[in-house]
């Protein structure tokens, strides 16, 4: 009988995806690991250890691809222990440790990121992005008189959400549509976005059409800036792993009735593209600015995985899929 | 007392846009002062070409800004006569050539720029274009295995009217996003695109998003194909004179509800953009492939424009705008 | 009976590759043109012309895809005479201006070309060009200090054929490997080379690997001088054909005993590839230096096509190819 | 014995630098060469061009290198005539076309330029040049609020040149170092500079630096104007010839007092550099706005130069050399 | 009472400018701590770590944007003691270790940089850099044959420092203008400068036009080095912040006569301007040569940094400037 | 008397290049080192120490640009021990895990760089490369449809060698012409390259001819990866020092006859090339998949050189170029 414990009911939500956005699934996934820590009776510490495997994959099974959740997981489980209760406490502080980094990492990324805007800016960014958005906020609060340009962002125009919080926060804003990206660059000072991802050679995986915002900027010499939690950085790229661009339903792209009209039209609608390292500036972490280049250096020693392991995660991951 | 003429009838149905499309504005017109010259009673050549500087003028300022209607104008006002009949006779030839031409145009370019599509090719287009579709046609019907990508080009989804056409046709085709275009450009052999219109100097005059386009083709080494009908040549970018790009209605890009949710959000929505000739391969035009390089000489030896004429061409234009 | 005329024997050899060399083929064309025309007997002038179009039509149809043949064809039969008499008297003085104009251009495309010659200057060339090699040859004699660097260009070792030509005048050489091109550049002056076509967009067609040596001057801030006559300069391009790249005999690449060890390797051995325009800073030819944007020009004004038989050549070329 | 006619007055003005500037040299030319015409005495047309040509050959050589003399002497002397007579006519007729049209030539340049200049915009400019001061002048006069960045252009300032004429005409002006533009570039909207000469291919002579400034404005999409009359065409790169960049006196560069220190000190001080045509948008000249690649068709057409006739003044002007 | 300590008198040096040069204010900085360390009476560990961080703070706050006297104070108080006795001890061996390592730095890296160098070689540099210098006379010792080619440097003829070093010490030396840096580099082997700071991206912070040089070198693929001790690697902008491109006294630019006769006029007078990392191959700094990329780890690995030392750093240096 | 120890006879080896190709030498050289520990009799550490410097001298002799010996023999020198025991423990274990390290890297490199290859890619190689090998072998025996194409690779062709292990393999295969690189690339999906050495910057030293396949592919982006054991990074190069590009054997070239036919030709034969790191995407190495930004890193904390070691090596090997 498998009793419905803490730990798999987060599994199910973010399985079933009530548990979603790389930040919160993070947190919760490392809360969850702590409470199974001090939940397990047992002490012999390598039976504990073995279950705290278990829990481990348990959880990294529910969503092999989201980039936050191996990178929670492992920041709980750099343990070293030879007693359950040292385990235990280790568990605890890493867990802890890891959720108000975390939490604090946005806040940090708008001071950072705040000091690349000057007074009188105009701000280009695509899609939705926490980060982004304490940097513009930041700013703002600075009393800098700074102007958005948030694209429409299709197919789920999360350039809305941008708006939203902009307006709300009584920032300047202008709408564009994703297609008047290259014509509205020239009155651009800088470009700011979220990632998705960003892979062992800081090229960043974000919204489909982010590539094309940095294409642009590159062209016209606008600065690009990424802002990105360091648990954003994907250990499986270490070993080499392609981030897979999912493809999304058709229906976001066109309405079912059309669809219906033109039975044999093919649609693609990728949900990510990849911005190479090269039309990016700057990526703003909760450790500070770095170029992308230096994303190997944050995957190994500050997110602290080793090939082995990255090689072990893309495995789990592979085997996941079928 | 003004009497409504066919000349006064046609400038209206241009002016209120009962007459739209650049090819059938310029053949109404070249039509419109071909009914005129015949309709003249006088026996004074001097009254006549007065009464025809007056037609012209009338028709010139339906719409000062698109680029066909002086060509068909001045297509028409190309005589030299020293009695009516004399003028009459060249006004009615320059007239039925330039509609013919016209008419054949994009039949021709269709034949020239099918020969630039290779079995097996994919090729990338935006909005839509007449003179592109008889590309696409001509190619499928020679029995070349194409495929084409179409993008959805927002905000008034001209792509579905590609769409359709091509549906239409039989040929195989792919609807993706604007937001997509770069991410999907890998996979492209060519970029064939229709024109709003031509500069002077080979720049494209063409649907907003068509330069993000041509920049990410240009990234990645994909032939990048302008048709366009010499009417489309501007004249008055021979004076130097920049092309407006308009900025359409922010209701074509946000619906009320939200605007009214939003109220200090600024929209802007600009119909065009300029592609500058660096990322164009070619134009496919009625006389042959050109390299964009040689607008100049279109516009002077092909069109017969002087300078003189077009700049003023532009200070009607100008006036007009008042 | 069909009579062993100097028509079909001129015909003949041009297609068994007796005469062959895009100069001795245009030149041996006229040459057959003249004789035919006055070797016909009638006074008729309406079979005269006729007979004409056959022989064109035959000669045409020997090698359809070898620019200088079709160029050499029209230049022969832009005539306009309303008696045989005259018409004879002009074809033959156009076949005398073609021929003498041809043998002439290498001449001068020297003296032109020697002008971008600096004393001291290392120039890269790629293939066997005797217009470069004109180039070459003026300057040295006006006692400039230089130096040429001869690529190998496999599979058929031309650059052997710019040794020889280079040592017998006395002129300074090194040769280097295909592969050893980008590492060479950096003391490379400028780089000269010869033409098998020129498009109507001014994309040089040459020997492959003349792509590569372009694109590395382009990186390294080298000149790109393209030396060709004006009978390169391919009309049918103007109709928007492109042209074809050969794929020559795979033993070019590998000897038949490697080959016979690898029976299922395969081999791609292009004649020739394209160079882009924008990596070409000017071609000259033997009416002056141009750029290579004004190739249209050339081939409506100075070769004297219009689209139309521009598009007949293309269809004979095809009928051809059946 | 040699008589001091106006023509050697004014040969002997040019020589010496009395009569300076492209426009005066080339007016001071046409009114001396009509002036020779009239005052020949002869009946006999042979003579009359014999004495024609001489007097040509004087002018010429005057200073062989200045682009717009030769074009000058050739506008005029393209007549054709039975009769002294006519002769004498023609000649008139052509230098006072060429006279006014030169002095018009300012004036339209700025007319045309004009419209390239949006209100608000910031323009940048190297070195002084009439033509660009006629494009600011009437942009600010036709009410537009523009902002001119003049850099300082060392080693003879000719930046307060332009600083002078824009100040008096109240234009608001910025002054910077020529260090300083690629740092100045992102606030500008437009470059636009004047031109000692223009090539065949298009490439722009000017004040060294110049091609820095289109340099910096390529990297940063900002677009780059040159203004030009057409007699700055040089006839002579028609037959190959490379503009020759004149080195100036080293006292320019240092004072010589520091050169009195540092005796082995090598100074370089070039005039003029070649601002490649690909990074320059548009030639303004009082024909219309080109394209730079059409400067083949400029020369040919518009200033009516034939190979041979560049051929020769080029030899002309090698001779004179020595 | 404040008594005038060794230490505040180093401060009101540096303050007014009578000690400058980032080496100079480092060392004395150091020198300065060390005294102040040795020279504190008390026993009780924690004043004396409260009054060592007063006298921090009094040397940061004389020019918090030097980006080489927090380096070098960080260097000095990395000390970590439970006694005085060990405080002062440690505190004296940083202080000598950073200054004796920060006099070598020149030393090592001429000897680094030296490789770099070929017998042939024509270098190109701008301003003047004792770093750079190092370079150059270590390869010249070694007997290669060198020539440096050194540019103005406006305002201040910084050119002239290089030259008289370069003169005194043998090495031939071209001086040309700042406007000729794109003319001449096609003669440029390799370009090598100096460094006023590097950000955590890799930029380079140099005087005015070394990004313009670095430009030309690019477009040319002539090697970019800069030359650079560790402690001009700049913490700060490890928290985002961006190097203030000081505006200097525009008589620097322009003499007060002309100020005066133009008294609308703007000036504008950047200090420095910033080289994109992309454009640098290499900084040879005294740890090695390094790729600008690894700039985060000099200053987190190398230098000591925490991303909150950081940002407290430039708190400091922001209330400073109030 | 000497002795022939193993260690003489592997140093002898080496030189005579008996061992070679990159993992050899450094398998061997530290197979020597340890044995040579193992057989060393005294109980005095220092003279232990003392003889394993002269072990490593001797050995370092034998080829000192040969990148991967100096690393074999900084990673068995890694040892601190205070007696010959410990010492020849410590010894015997970095040379075995140095040489299963190397043994395995080659597979990892193929496992990691198998994922780089997506089903239906077309991968083109450049000479021959056991990494890159591994990688095609790995991806192949996924089941991923490959196809490889392979350069010929003048003047060795070493593209042989690859086609007859990829032939032997049944891996799809198409050789070309190192001429036909760029022309061939349109239809690549990536190329993947080994290396012969990687220097601190991140640029790659491999076979002539890579850096313009590097070129194209960057022209087309095309994905460009380079497989490279850790032992190939140069530890001099640290030092500054550039990678020396041997000039190989005319005879390579051209044959003895052709070179007695022209006695004056100069011949050049460069082995090497160096492909600058902003045309390289990716490093797989076994350690994973880096930035070639990173590459100061790897010889840092990796391999573990300081740069006084890297200076040293870097005299060494200089004297004994002597």
């Amino acid at each position: 009988m498998i009793l419905m414990t803490a730990l798999t009911e987060t599994a199910e939500k973010i399985k079933n995806m009530e548990i979603r956005g790389a930040g919160k699934i993070a947190r919760s996934a490392a809360e969850a690991m702590k409470e199974e820590a001090l939940s397990i009776k047992t002490k012999d510490i390598k039976e504990f250890n073995r279950r705290m495997e278990d829990a481990y994959n348990i959880l990294y099974s529910t969503r092999p691809t989201a980039v936050s959740l191996p990178n929670a997981l492992r920041a709980v489980m750099r343990y070293k222990a030879d007693t359950v209760e040292d385990a235990k406490t280790a568990i605890a502080a890493n867990a802890d440790a890891f959720i108000s980094g975390s939490e604090n990492a946005v806040k940090k990324i708008g001071e950072i990121g705040a000091h690349r805007i000057k007074d009188g800016d105009t701000i280009m960014t695509h899609c939705n992005s926490s980060a982004a958005f304490a940097i513009f906020e930041t700013a703002y609060r600075q009393g800098k008189d700074i102007n958005v340009i948030a694209t429409e962002t299709r197919p789920r125009q999360q350039g809305y959400v941008t708006v939203d919080f902009l307006q709300k926060s009584g920032i300047p804003t202008t709408l564009i549509l994703d297609s008047a990206v290259r014509y509205t660059m020239k009155k651009v000072d800088l470009v700011i976005v979220g990632a998705d991802a960003v892979t062992v050679n800081g090229s960043l995986v974000n919204k489909v059409g982010t590539s094309q915002v940095a294409l642009a900027a590159n062209e016209a010499r606008v600065g690009f800036v990424c802002a990105a939690e360091t648990y954003k950085f994907s250990p499986r790229t270490l070993f080499g792993e392609m981030v897979e661009i999912e493809e999304r339903d058709p229906t976001e792209v066109l309405c079912n009735e059309l669809r219906a009209k033109w039975p044999n039209l093919k649609i693609s609608n990728p949900a990510f593209d990849i911005t190479p390292h090269k039309y990016i500036d700057m990526i703003i972490t909760e450790i500070g600015a770095i170029s992308p280049e230096m994303a190997y250096w944050v995957i190994k020693d500050k997110l602290g995985w080793e090939l082995e392991e990255a090689a072990e995660a893309s495995m789990r991951g592979c085997d996941d899929e079928n």
